[in-house]
This record gives C-alpha cells, structure tokens and sequence, in this order.
C-alpha cells in the first residue's frame, strides 16, 4: 500500500520549486532553486524544463555569476492564465481573482443569508462574484485555468462532494459538478482547514518550516495540517477536525451534538457562552449574531479599555484555547502554530498572550521549546488565496502527466483521481 | 525547507519493498513486488539489485510465468546477518534476537528494580540481556548488524540522546553513545511509541493501509503514528504525545504535572485511580504495584463473572479511552486504531466493545466510518520488533548510499545525521 509514486514525488517537488517564486518577489536562478529546495541541480533542471514547457514559468533575463557563464533568471508567468480562490463562509461568499504569479487582481465579497441556504443558492453567489472579479479586473473568463472553492464542514475530493455541512444540513450534494457546469470552468473542492493550510504553505509559515498546524478559528474551528512539508488530508480528507475533539469530558453540548468540543468554548459560540455565564444580561449577546463580528469586536474594545468582564472572557477563552493547543502540540509536535481567522483577527494581541501562557501549562516541555505560536500573516484571506493555491495545484495536476512516466501510470493516477479537477463535459 | 530528497524516496520505497517480505512468508519476483507496492517494474528493479548487493536479499529460485521466460523469486537472506530488538520498559529490559527476516531467535525479559534506576543499571542490563540471547540461540556477537533500543519518554534520536524520563527523571543523557561503547555494536535509540509505529508498518496493521495511529496503553500512554504511509515524528520526534493531551479540563493531576491528561484516565495508575473512586478499600488496590498486572489481570477476572464494581471500571475506563480516541480520529482521520500493550492485552475483548460504542460518541461520523479499531496482533512484543525493525531501517540507512546518488549529497545527508547509527570509535 505505498502512496509515494515517482508521479507524486515529482508534484510534490514542482510545488516546492513553484512556492520559491511566492516566497520572495525576485526571479531565482536554478541554483537559486536547488539551494533554496535542497534538490539537486539535475532536478530542479528537469522540473523548470517542464513548467517553462508549460508556460507556467518563463525566462526573464540572466544573472552574472561572478565571471562564470550567466546564468537564467526564472519566474512565474503571470500571463499564462488567471486563478479564482472561494471562499464560501456560513455567512459570506469571498471571491478573489489572481494572475498565475497569485497577484491579487480584483476581489468581491457578499453576504449569505441567514438560516437554510440551497446548494442552488450558493452556485448563484459563487457565479455572481466570479461574474464581479472579471468585470472589476477587465479579465475574460475564458482566461482562468482554475477554480478552488472551499466550502464549509466536509468535502470528498475526488467525488467532488460536500458530504456534510453543520451550517445547512447539507448532506452529499454533488457540487463540484454543479458549480463546474455552472461556471464552464474547472473546479476544484475542498473545505477551509485543506484550504488555511494550503495558503500557509505557499503564502505563509509554510515555507520556512516542514510541520505546521494552522488554527481556523471562526463560527466553526479546525485546524489545517502541514506535515512532513505537505497537506495532511487523512484517510477520506477529513483530517484536522480539532474543533470537534474533546477538551471537557461531559461539557457544553457542541453543534456536532457531542459534548465538550473545542468549538463549544473557543468558536464564537463558544465565547458567547462564556459570557453569557459571566454577564448573562450583558448586552454584546444581544448584538451577537451569526457574523459573531460584533460580539469580537465588542470584546476586544471592551477589553482594551480595561472592562473585567471583557478581560475575562478573553482570559477563559485563551485557558481553553492553550489547552487545546497543547494537545495538537503534544500529538504532531510541529515547528509552527498559526492562528488565523476571524477570533484571531479581532482578538489578535491580547489572545495571543494569553494562549501562550495557558498552552505552557499544557505542552511538554521539550515540544513546546520547539513550536513557534504566532498570529497568521493571512488574517483576512487565508481560506481564498489557499482556494486558489488549490485551483493552481489542480491545474499543474490535470495538465498531462509530465515527464518520463508511462502513459499506464498516468492513466492510473487519473483513475484513482490524483487529477481532480473537473471540466465539464470532458471524458473520464 | 524541503524535506523530500531523491534519498529520502528511495530509503521510503526500499522500505516499502523489504516490507512486502514480511508481509507473507512467500519469496516474490519482481512483477509481485511492483504490483504489491504501485512502484514501476523499473523502481523496483533498481532498489532489488542494490539490495540484492548489499546481500540483504537473495534469489531463491524461478517462477514460471504462463509460457513467459521464468522470473527469479527473491526472499530476505535471513543468513546475511542479526538484529537486535531492546524494549527498556519502567519494569522490565525484553531482548530479542532476529535473523535478517525478522525470524526470532531468542528472547530475555529482566525486570528492572523499582525506584529510581541510573543510566549505568539500564547499560548492565541491556548488556546482560545482549549476552542472554546470544547464548541462548548459540550465534555470535559479530553477526550482529545493528541493535534497536527504545527507552521510555522523550529520545532526541540524531544526536541519541534520553531528553526525559518520566520514570527516573532522567534528563539528556546521551545513552546511545554509551550502549554503543558497551556493546561494541551500532545502535539506534528511540522510544516505544515510534517502536510500536515501526511494528506496525513492518509486521501489523500498516501493511494495509496508509494511516495508522497505534496507541500503547502501559503505566505511561501515548500514540505511534503511521501517516501517509511514513513513521511520523514531528519537528522533534516528540509527536505522539497524545498520553499528554488534556481530555478532561482542569481534571486529575498527571504525572506530568498538567492536569486532565489522557494518561492520569487510561494508564494503569488513572485505571486504579478510577477503581480508588468507586471502591477505595478494593483488595486490589492494595496489590496494585508499579507493574500493574496484578490490577489488570484482576479487573478482568472479576468482570468476567460478572463483578459490578469490575465492570464499572473498565466501562468508565472505555468512556475516556473513546472519548479520547476520539480526538485521535478526528484530528488525524486514520484507516486503522490499534490498541497496544498491556491494558489492552490484559483487558482484550472487553475494553475494545466498550471502547467501540465510546468512540462512537466522539468522533464526526465520517471519520468513524473511515477508521477499523482493533487490538493489535503484537501485543506482547510490539516494541522490542519495532526496535528491531529500527536496527534494520539503520543499518540500510548506515550502508553508504545505494545508487547513483553524489557524493555530496550523501555527505550531506550524514551530516544532516539521516543515518544515525553510531559504532563505537567510527569517525563522523
């Protein structure tokens, strides 16, 4: 049961080779690349080959190299193509247009209802704000070479199928297919944790370490993982389901239905419920919506004004925060511990403190020297840009197989579904 | 910061395919191996012939093939030489001698002296245990390619160091070197949770399948992961510390010092505290001493005819180690949860139903549906194999690199300390 064929190998390291371009803004020679990735010079040769193949990269001029022969400057070819990164939130549909170097070009953001929402409902947003980028951008659509859509609770990849949404009872809905039909346009599906991970990787944190856990902390909570210098997806992608692991044996009743989850005191439920047993009149649980902005945003202004219960709440919610950071801590011992998303945007600083005081009392000490425990550099758009790192990797995914590799194992790697984008009308 | 080498692939795969050895006790040709591993017929061959020259594998024979030209049958070459697999427990020293197949040739279990034990007295022991074996299966010391030794706690592994143990309160003590020096034989340190993952991938559950979380269950607990096919240890080989992962906030003090830890639950001092809360005079808690078999053998004979306060323990035993599981299956999505060791031996049949309706209470349904929990097929001597598989994956890793690989880049990887063997007197 090996899953580390050449073919995998060899996109894990075009990645590799690809994320050297986002890490800083200047091209790189192939030296530049096989220090930078530790592969060799032979490799990197043969990999850049095919991406310049492919238009993906393109020769911009040549270094001198200290009186040796000059040597080409690469980088990505932001006019190869377009990329669009979704985000579809419980309460808002976020969509953002990129070049094939990730310049963001335009980006439109507008509100879900609240309460049930169709499948249907959410292909008209996501159509109408792929519609707004490229009249905002002057881009034709004829140009983007992919789609990530990340899409709430969890998503089977390869079938292209949101299996379940806590959000609307959403329960296998085929929606790869329907937004791909929709949109004339490859698609590619995943949920926010593949998705937060994904941008740390090629935005973020990721590039500097190979162990990474990423904290999404919004309605719902999770974690993406990076391990061993790749996304973790688990047995059936639902790895990182963190919100839902137990912190307070017999606790608070969690939306999931299970007792006592992460996401019951640290999702913005959660804090809810924390004030609400300190101040049970206090008036931000009046405000408190599905947005949960004001309730965060009431907090923090609270708090910075010195107000006890506000600090409280911030307190609780860091105790359980460090707790539940300890354990992944203890379980993956990771370089990076990222935390992003809606709690961290607003509460920013002062949790941040906080949770590194309560996760000391929880992480072994020898784990816990070796983590770095940081607010994301991607508060605001982590969960599209990695949407459209996902659309991006899909598309290097679905070009034909390159290099040496037998047409049978190509044709195999599609038949378990390594390339999973989905054109629509195009045979399987 | 890449982590993939050409190297590091080939090691994986070569693994991968001295993996399928064990795997059934037929020798294979090649096609079996291809077909059995999803590497190409070319991979293969490659990786065979550099094992075939490092004499680690042998030609056993011919197979016809349907009228074809014959194909030659390969097997491990048992004779090429032995491994040595150490489990240094808080209670006992377990020796095992292997040929190259992983044939066992003899065993020695000592216990070790309750109380604070010195790195010298685990160093006599070991070697005692050394002797033992050798006498007893009349082979010689020189035959020995490489010995595995798991300690308990946390071992920085590349520079062979004990960086905590729980038990003595040990503190660095860099104990490779010094059993090395004894034992004028190279050695491989590391601890039984990366053992027990090494035990299942080479004889257990990790043959079939990609993710696998085996969780031990002795006086001190935690999980060996298997991720994507690959041993996962972490920024710090300090990863699966799940013993350590808090499940009940603000609960029992651990030995660790935090409190609500899985372990103060389900190792056997939280099982005879659970006991202690429902029947503080209970006889066998008079006789529970650090071994802990008198408290399991007892709980299991008791409930087994029936005895409430008995079947009272292990139910609440099972409700936290489903809880607890539970947070393995949701956070890592596994195909496989193996429960190891004592607990499990002891408690067998019982812990496993119980545990099985827990975790249904824990984890989201479709990592449920993904995962098979099971008790492991090794359980009474999953770690001293592991540590014996160890000794074998650093003995191949020690050869000078296979294939055309440069120098450089081997030199490159040894002082990256990617083989970590150390014989005594050899110059790094």
């Amino acid at each position: 049961m090996v899953n580390r064929s050449a073919q995998d190998i060899r996109r894990l390291n075009r990645f590799e080779v690809l994320r050297r371009f986002h890490a800083s803004s200047g091209p790189r020679t192939r030296q530049d690349l096989a220090s930078e990735t530790a592969l060799s010079i032979a490799t990197v040769s043969n990999l850049t080959s095919e991406l310049i193949g492919e238009g993906v990269l393109v020769e911009v001029g040549q270094a001198g190299s200290g009186g040796g022969r000059p040597r080409a400057l690469l980088a990505l070819n932001a006019d190869r193509g377009t990329l669009i990164g979704i985000d579809v939130a419980e309460t808002s549909v976020r969509t953002e247009l990129f070049d094939l170097a990730l310049g963001e070009m335009a980006v439109d953001e507008r509100p879900v209802a609240s309460g049930d929402v169709t499948p249907e409902q959410i292909v008209d947003l996501v159509e109408s704000g792929v519609d707004t980028v490229h009249m905002a951008a002057g881009s034709l659509r004829s140009r983007v070479l992919g789609v990530g859509i990340s899409l709430p609770g969890l998503v089977e990849r390869k079938r292209g199928v949101s299996t379940y949404s806590p959000y609307w009872a959403w329960r296998d809905v085929p929606m790869r297919d329907r937004l791909a039909e929709r949109l004339g346009l490859p698609v590619h599906l995943d949920n926010p944790l593949k998705a937060s991970a994904l941008a740390e990787l090629w935005f973020g944190a990721g590039r500097e370490v190979d162990n990474l856990v990423v904290v999404m902390l919004r309605s719902g909570v999770g974690a993406g993982l990076a391990l061993d210098g790749t996304l973790y997806r688990g047995a059936t992608n639902s790895a990182g389901e963190w919100g839902h692991s137990c912190l307070v044996f017999e606790g608070r009743r969690c939306r999931c239905g299970n007792l006592g989850c992460v996401e019951a005191y640290v999702g913005t439920a959660g804090i809810a419920e924390t004030l609400r047993s300190l101040a049970p009149g206090d008036p931000l649980l009046a405000e408190a919506d599905a947005l949960a902005a004001p309730l965060l945003t009431g907090l923090a202004a609270r708090a910075a004004k010195g107000d006890p219960t506000a600090v409280e709440v911030i307190r609780r919610t860091a105790a359980y925060l460090g707790a539940a950071l300890g354990n992944l801590v203890n379980i993956l011992n990771p370089e990076a511990l990222v935390l992003g998303d809606q709690v961290a945007a607003h509460l920013g600083e002062r949790l941040l403190v906080e949770t590194k005081a309560a996760l000391a009392g929880h992480a072994l000490a020898q784990p816990l020297r070796a983590v770095t425990l940081r607010l994301s550099s991607l508060p605001h758009d982590a969960v599209s840009r990695g949407a459209a790192a996902l659309a991006f990797e899909g598309f290097l995914n679905d070009r034909e197989v390159f290099g040496p590799v037998s047409r049978t194992r190509a044709a195999k790697a599609r038949a378990e579904g390594h390339g999973d984008g989905r054109r629509p009308g195009r045979s399987r």
